[in-house]
C-alpha cells in the first residue's frame, strides 16, 4: 500500500485537528507483518500544551455539570461504541491480531461498554463523594475531582484499558475530570474510531467537548513532561515497568499523583498433596492459562512454584507436553516478540532451564513458541531479582523448591504482584502448609486466589486490580472495580464554617 | 548542670536498650537557653535495622490479634498518659516553652488522649476495613494493614502529632500496623516518657511489645534509608518541606508510600465590602491567630490577601499596631528562630516591605518580634515562588492586590495549601466576588473556611488536614480525622474463590 495517505488528526479541544507532529508512524498487522495503510502523528509538546489548556477549562465547566449529565454521556458513549462495533472490532483485530471471537467482539467490547454503564450508575449514585457532615463542628467533607487526568493505555487491551474508553478513563470521568488519552500506537486506528464515538456522545449530551481529548504518540520526554505539568491533577498508566518508572519519577518529582500498573508474574503455587492427585489436570489448566491470548494479559501466570517430588515431575512432564502442543498465535507486535525472547534468554542466563519453546515460530506474523522454563528454588534464591524478570507473552517458569522450607523462602523473596494463587488438595491435606504460605503470599499480592487461574479480571466492586510495588505504584488503590477505582482521581475537600448557600448541594 | 548523665535508651523490640549511637545530643529549654541536663542518642543504622526486624515480626503477630485487643491497648495507653500527665506536661513545657495552660495540659494532651480513644472506637467498629462481598463472583475485598509504619513527628506538637502518640501513630495502629516512631529531638524526654506509657500499656494488654518502638534522632541518610527499606509498609512525616522532600524522594524511588505534611501558608482573603465594615475586628482576629503559640501551627495564617483601598489601609494600620503589641513568646528552638529570621529576610529581599518586627527580641530564650510584611499583588506576581516561602513562626505577609482581577491572578499563582479562608460581608455584598474566588481557591486547598481563622484542627470525621502538593504529598489523604486518616496505612486485598474457612471472619 504505497498510496499517499492523510495523517490522522488528533482530538484536542473539541476539534479533529492536524497534529503539530514531529514525525509519523504506520501501524501494521502483527498477524501478517504488513502495513495497514494508515499514518498517525507523533505529537510535539505544543499538542499537549493545547490539550492541557483545554482540559483546565473543561474541568472548570464540569464542576457545575449535573452528575446525571455525566452519566448520560457515559451511556451515550457505550451506545455509540455498540453502533460502530463492527468497524471497531475489525480495526482492533487488524491492529492487534487478537481474535474477533471469543475475544474482541463478544468479551472485551461488551466488558468495556458494561464498564462505562457501571460508571454511569456510579456517577448517578454519587457514593464516590463519601460526604461526611459534622453538624456540631459545622464541618463537612467530601471527595472532589482531582483535575485533568492523563491516561496512558497499554498495548494488550485495545478497548477495556484504552486511555479513551477503559477503566482509568471511566473512573476519571465519573469524578468529573476531563481525560487526555494517550492512545497506544499499536492500536491507533481503533483508538481513533473510539474517540470519534466519544466525540459524538459529547456532542449529543452537551458535555464540554474537551472532556475527552486524544493524541496517539509522544516521545519519552514529552510523556514525562505531561504527567508533571502543573495543570494536571493525576495520571493513569498501564504498561511496561521501564516506561512506567520513567513516568513515575517525573510525576513524583512534581508532586503529582500517578497510578501505575506495571508488571506482575502472578505466581501460582501447587501444594504437594494436591499435586499428587491433580498433576495432569493442573498442568493443563496452567498451560491453558499462560498461553491464552498468547499470555498477553496483566494477570496471566508467568511463574509457578512447586515442591520437588514425583508428582512435580509428572506435572512438569504433562506441562511440557501441553505447552509444546499449543499452537502459538501472533503477538501484538514485532517488539513484543523481541522483548519476550530477550526476557526468556535473560532468565536462562540467570539460571533457568528451557523445557520447551524459546524461539520464534516461522511463517507470517510475529509468533513465538509457547515456552516453559524450570529453575530450582536454590538457583532462584541466588538471583531472585534476575529471575523475576517479566516475560510478557506465552511463557511460564516453574520454580521447584527442594522442600517446604525452601518454598517459604522463595515466597519471601517475591516482589509485589497483582495476583497470587494457591492450588491445594480438596480434602484438606495441604491445609497445614497453606496456613504457613498464606500470610507471606497475602502481603505480596493484591488479589489472592484459590484453585483457579488468575487470568481474567472481573468488573466487580470487590475486585482489586492492584497490589504492592512494583506491580503498581501504591497498594491502596485498584484500577478495576467501580466505585473503588474512582478514588484514585479524587481529592479530599473539607468545608469549615462555610455558609450554607455556598456549600455543594449534597453537603447542605 | 555538668554532672555526668546516662544517655537515654531507645525502645526497640520490647526493650529499653542502649542505642548503637553515633553521637549524643543534649536538649535545652528554649525559654532560657539552658541545657536540661539530659542526653539522648543519635541512632546508627543498626538501631533501625533491629527495629525493622522486630516490627516485621510484630506485624505478623498483629494479623491474628482481635480488634478488641488493639482498641484495649489504645485506651490503656490514653489512661497511662493521663496517669503520668503532670510529668509529661512538665517535660514538654521545659523542652518546647509551650505554655502549660491553656495549651499542653488542657488542650493538647486531652486532644491526644481523645484521639487515641477515637482510634480505639474505630478499631472496634472496623469500618476502615470497608468489606465488599460479591457472592455471584465469589469475590471479596477489604482494606488490610500495609505493614510496619515509620512516623516522623514534628517539632511543634509534642503530644498530638508525636510519632509515638499522635494522629499518624493512632491511625497506623488501628489498622494493625506496628509503628517505629522517630521522636523529634526537640522534645526527646517528653517522647521518652510517652513511650514508657506506651510500653506499660503494651504489657498490660498483651500486645506484641514491638507494636511500638522509638528512637530519637537519625542522620539524613539513615532517615532516607528507613523510609525506603523493603521491610516497611509506609511512612508518615510532619515537618519542614526541605526534610520532607528528601524523604519523599527516597520513598518514591523505592516504591514505598509516604504521607507528608510539609508546609502551608494558609492564605486568608479579606473581601473588600466586608473589610469596609470590619477592618479593625478582622485585623485583631488575624493578629491573634498568627501570633498564637508564636505562630508555630501548621494552619496558622502566614499570608493574607486584600484589595487596595481605604479599608485595606485602615486594616493594615490596625494590624501593624496589634502585631507590634503582641508580647512574643519563646520559639521552639534557636534554629526555629534562625530559620524564621532567614525566611523573613528572604521575603523582604524578594520584594516585601517590613511593617513591624523582623528582629530578635533580647532577653532569655529564643524570642522573635511578631512580624508583619506587606507586598503588592504586582510584586507577588513577579516572584510568586520566592514570595511563597514559608516563615514558620509569628509572622504574616499581606498581599495588597491592585484590583479584583489582580486578586484572582494572585490566587491562580498560589501553591497547594492545607487551608484557605475567605472573610466577606455578612449581608452578601461580596457574594459576586466570592463566586469568582471560590473555584480557584477550592482547588488549591484541603480545607476551605469562611469567616474564621484556620488555626486549630478539630478531630472530626469531616476534617481534612491535607491538601495539594506541596502542602502534602497526595491530595486524596488526610492526616487528621478518624476513620478517614486510617486509609493511609492500608492496602487493598481481594479474595477470589478463596475457600470459606480461609477467609477473614468479616468476609465470610
Amino acid at each position: 500500500m504505497q498510496t499517499a495517505v492523510a495523517t490522522a488528526k488528533v482530538w484536542i479541544g473539541g476539534e479533529w485537528r492536524d497534529s503539530d507532529a514531529e514525525g509519523v508512524f504506520e501501524p501494521e498487522n502483527p498477524a501478517t507483518g504488513e502495513k495497514l495503510g494508515r499514518e498517525f502523528p507523533v505529537s510535539r509538546w505544543s499538542d499537549c500544551d493545547r490539550a492541557l489548556t483545554a482540559a483546565v477549562a473543561a474541568a472548570h465547566e464540569l464542576e457545575t455539570v449535573a452528575p446525571e449529565k455525566i452519566a448520560g454521556f457515559l451511556e451515550a458513549y457505550a451506545k455509540e461504541l455498540e453502533l460502530d462495533a463492527d468497524a471497531i472490532v475489525q480495526a482492533a483485530h487488524e491492529e492487534t491480531a487478537l481474535p474477533v471471537s471469543p475475544r474482541l467482539k463478544d468479551v472485551e467490547l461488551p466488558r468495556t461498554t458494561d464498564q462505562l454503564r457501571q460508571a454511569a450508575a456510579a456517577a448517578r449514585q454519587g457514593t464516590w463523594r463519601r460526604p461526611i457532615v459534622d453538624q456540631g463542628k459545622n464541618l463537612r467533607s467530601c471527595y472532589a475531582p482531582i483535575g485533568p487526568v492523563v491516561v496512558f493505555g497499554p498495548n494488550n487491551f485495545p478497548f477495556a484499558f484504552n486511555g479513551v474508553s477503559g477503566g482509568d478513563f471511566a473512573a476519571a470521568i465519573v469524578a468529573g475530570n476531563p481525560v487526555i488519552a494517550k492512545a497506544h500506537p499499536l492500536h491507533a486506528y481503533t483508538s481513533q474510531r473510539m474517540a470519534e464515538a466519544a466525540a459524538r456522545a459529547l456532542q449529543s449530551t452537551g458535555l464540554p467537548p474537551a472532556t475527552v481529548q486524544m493524541i496517539y504518540k509522544l516521545n519519552h520526554e514529552n510523556g514525562a513532561r505531561l504527567v508533571s505539568d502543573p495543570r494536571i491533577g493525576a495520571s493513569g498508566f498501564t504498561g511496561s515497568k521501564g516506561a512506567g518508572l520513567k513516568l513515575k519519577h517525573a510525576a513524583d518529582t512534581a508532586g503529582k499523583p500517578i497510578y501505575l500498573e506495571m508488571s506482575s508474574l502472578n505466581p501460582v503455587l501447587f501444594l504437594p498433596e494436591g499435586l499428587k492427585e491433580n498433576a495432569q489436570k493442573w498442568a493443563r489448566e496452567l498451560a491453558d492459562s499462560c498461553t491464552l491470548g498468547s499470555g498477553q494479559f496483566c494477570t496471566r501466570p508467568n511463574l509457578a512454584v512447586a515442591v520437588a517430588g514425583e508428582a512435580t515431575e509428572a506435572f512438569l512432564q504433562e506441562l511440557t507436553a501441553a505447552i509444546a502442543s499449543r499452537e502459538p498465535h501472533a503477538l501484538l507486535s514485532s517488539s513484543t516478540r523481541d522483548q519476550l525472547h530477550e526476557s526468556i534468554s535473560a532468565l536462562q542466563h540467570a539460571g533457568a532451564t528451557l523445557l520447551t519453546g524459546g524461539k520464534n515460530v516461522p511463517g507470517p506474523g510475529y509468533r513465538y513458541a509457547s515456552t516453559l522454563l524450570r529453575v530450582s528454588g536454590k538457583a532462584f534464591l541466588s538471583a531472585p531479582e534476575e529471575l523475576q524478570r517479566e516475560a510478557f507473552g506465552n511463557e511460564v517458569m516453574v520454580i521447584v523448591a527442594a522442600d517446604e522450607a525452601e518454598l517459604l523462602r522463595v515466597l519471601e523473596h517475591l516482589e509485589g504482584q497483582l495476583t497470587g494463587t494457591v492450588y491445594s488438595a480438596a480434602a484438606g491435606a495441604d491445609d497445614d502448609l497453606y496456613a504457613r504460605v498464606e500470610p507471606i503470599l497475602r502481603r505480596k499480592v493484591g488479589r489472592l486466589l484459590n484453585d483457579k487461574m488468575p487470568t481474567g479480571v472481573a468488573v466487580s466492586p470487590a475486585m482489586n486490580h492492584g497490589g504492592p510495588y512494583p506491580a503498581t505504584g501504591h497498594p491502596h488503590f485498584t484500577a478495576v472495580g467501580i466505585p473503588t477505582s474512582i478514588a484514585r482521581f479524587t481529592a479530599l475537600h473539607s468545608y469549615d464554617n462555610v455558609r450554607p448557600e455556598r456549600l455543594p448541594a449534597f453537603l447542605r
